[in-house]
């Protein structure tokens, strides 16, 4: 197994926390430079015709890409330590957290930075005020986050999962954004530095 | 169990389409007219804090929301027929497609039918730019859906799955925000026809 991936860029490094977490440690990593354009070569077109990383390619030659597949696949073949919930309400209310961690923090610093930082305007057409409106609401989301983290250890309740691997590489995404969480945030800063003391938050 | 739901917004379609497709029919549907702001009520945040629909509210008081995180509820307890995978590569294989047609078509039409439409003023702050961009990238992703699905009868391969229900939702939805498939566009039309078709789309 082989996953293509770029070490500066936070979807490949949900999938390798993912896999530290797992203790997965026999897929090769092979490099893929998103700066030099190397995802949107015709060779890479045939791995992802979406243009993206990670993928997963299989022994058999299939590819699987976007980071949350990816990870499904490996929960599948290795359930232990279980990441993405056990039984059918866990497993729902894990992917609910996951998804507003997601859609809600990790997309909105994603639209903050690409549309924000000058040197992705080779990557995207930018429009600098949607970049705003993006930086807002993500300082909003991490004030939010504070205040459910209030009554819970990890994002989805007592156990460490899938959501806790978005959220921080969430976070981490926004500081390169401009998007971080003021110091009184204790909540939010209590569970950051846990997970981020995770020997998997290192990969 | 109840779902707390608006029969004109996109994302409970898309659980709806997943119970037809089920055979599940005892599910209450309750309405929240987003329109109204019912969802932004203070009892309404305490099913769900993100303020979003649907919400499913199972007979213990639990509160499941993100259409997505439903279905997959919905697929733990009643597994017949499959709608997001059978085995490990295959699930993988169909929440990367069902991602796909999410984060590349879905969102992509939802921005433009936020920031264009002048009624949506009201729920968002409009960047039509941003509106105009997403038009654009709608209409490109239709363009490459098209050639997908010249090899393929379903989105995710030869069996209907959530990925065709997101995508089928994320087409109709287009229609609204001014993104349609051109005439000649024969595979994406001869797939719309078909998952149109099924009386799970009627629902």
């Amino acid at each position: 197994m082989k996953i293509y991936e770029d070490s500066y860029a936070p979807n490949p490094r949900r999938v390798r926390i993912f896999l530290a977490e797992k203790g997965i440690d026999d897929v090769e990593l092979v490099p893929v430079a998103i700066m030099n354009g190397e995802h949107k070569t015709p060779e890479f077109r045939t791995r992802n015709a979406s243009m993206r990383l990670p993928v997963l390619e299989l022994d058999d030659g299939t590819h699987i890409a976007e980071s949350r597949a990816i990870c499904t696949y490996f929960e599948a073949i290795k359930p232990e330590p279980p990441l993405m919930g056990v039984g059918a309400v866990d497993r729902a209310l894990v992917e609910m957290w996951d998804r507003r961690m997601e859609l809600e923090l990790f997309l909105t610093v994603a639209n903050c930075f690409r549309h924000t930082m000058s040197f992705m305007a080779a990557l995207e057409q930018q429009i600098p005020e949607w970049g705003e409106v993006n930086k807002t609401r993500g300082q909003k989301r991490l004030k939010a986050l504070d205040k459910q983290l209030a009554d819970r250890e990890f994002i989805a309740g007592e156990r460490y999962s899938i959501a806790d691997i978005t959220a921080l590489v969430a976070v981490d995404f926004g500081k390169s954004a401009g998007i971080e969480a003021p110091e009184d945030h204790a909540n939010l800063r209590r569970w950051y530095d846990a997970v981020s003391a995770r020997p998997s938050a290192k990969v």
